[in-house]
């Protein structure tokens, strides 16, 4: 398959969440239109992230709903579950590891994890805090499928590298900082103040 | 200026990010590919998205780091200070209103609201969890100028109305629901399980 812009993929997570919207309303079938509608773009743009995937719905028919949907979670690779752990028990990984809308995707936070003995132990919606520098010994048999990194900078790029050793092969990064990492191994980055700063150009150029 | 994509106003982030990086190390002048070097681009796209812009830099001769570093401030509106509103103290609200990488980039957080009594009252460095039920007598003076909306789905149309009225023209949104706001206002939708979505695909596809 030819390599398809993060966007297009982003685009298929939201058509996939307007489809099963869809679904739940008893809908059978939606045009380009009607998909388009509910999110920020236009029907022939959702005919051309589609058309990149094979040949969906039939001209003047529409999209089967339920058809398309399944289709779009077997592209997004949500037709299986993932062990997650998160790395960083502050503020964020806290909010993280408790956050509602993962399990429901397939995403299970199985693990999370401090160096900070103060925070060792606590114990959100039963998941305890473990010690990192156990994390070898704990994860060597079973690891997890992504790794969630919300740690300070400083130890970022050591706590990926540690990752990839035990076989992680996707680290969602919420370090300020770009991780080196194998070419098999996919990052993503995530910078709150980066968000906010599509907001400031939009606000500078009206 | 013709619109931007918005993965355009993204790289320019780092690029500002990198650049910064560069000045603090003492580096007058860097080429493209010193500066795609440090992220996950090449150098042709980074002379492509500058140029966009405008004429920076000479051939062979690279960019003016601390020239440059200021020119994409001023593309991104990061020539001033944003008055930012966190609408939604649960834990992801209070993990952004605690947030430090927004201050250092000009985004003050000098309100956080929430409709639940237990909450009102809690402060977070000195910031205090007001009644969201108040916040048009607070505001009407001086509103946000970027808000945060940290809420469960059921609530953030409503909420959106209301900032919107009081002059609100960016919503960075958390809440996992469209908004439907006027053409002149920017929102920004960010959901974490996307952002897994992102890495499941990667998996999946390998």
């Amino acid at each position: 398959m030819r390599r398809i812009a993060e966007s297009t993929i982003r685009r298929l997570s939201l058509y996939l969440r307007f489809l099963e919207e869809f679904e739940e309303e008893g809908t059978a079938t939606v045009s380009s239109e009607e998909l388009a509608g509910r999110g920020a773009t236009t029907a022939a743009q959702v005919r051309k992230d589609l058309s990149l995937f094979g040949s969906f719905g039939k001209r003047g028919m529409g999209y089967r709903v339920h058809e398309l949907a399944t289709k779009l979670r077997d592209i997004l690779g949500l037709g299986r579950t993932y062990d997650v752990a998160v790395i960083g028990a502050g503020k964020v990984g806290s909010a993280l590891a408790q956050y509602g809308g993962f399990a429901a995707r397939g995403f299970h936070v199985r693990w999370v994890y401090d160096a900070d003995p103060a925070k060792l132990g606590l114990a959100w919606d039963g998941l305890r805090v473990r010690d990192v520098s156990r994390m070898e010994d704990d994860l060597h048999d079973h690891g997890p499928d992504i790794a969630i990194l919300a740690t300070p900078g400083d130890v970022a790029q050591s706590l990926a590298d540690r990752l990839v050793s035990l076989g992680v092969r996707a680290i969602l990064n919420f370090a300020p900082v770009q991780l080196a990492v194998p070419a098999d191994v996919a990052v993503k980055n995530v910078n709150m103040a980066i968000e906010l700063e599509t907001l400031s150009y939009a606000l500078r150029h009206g």
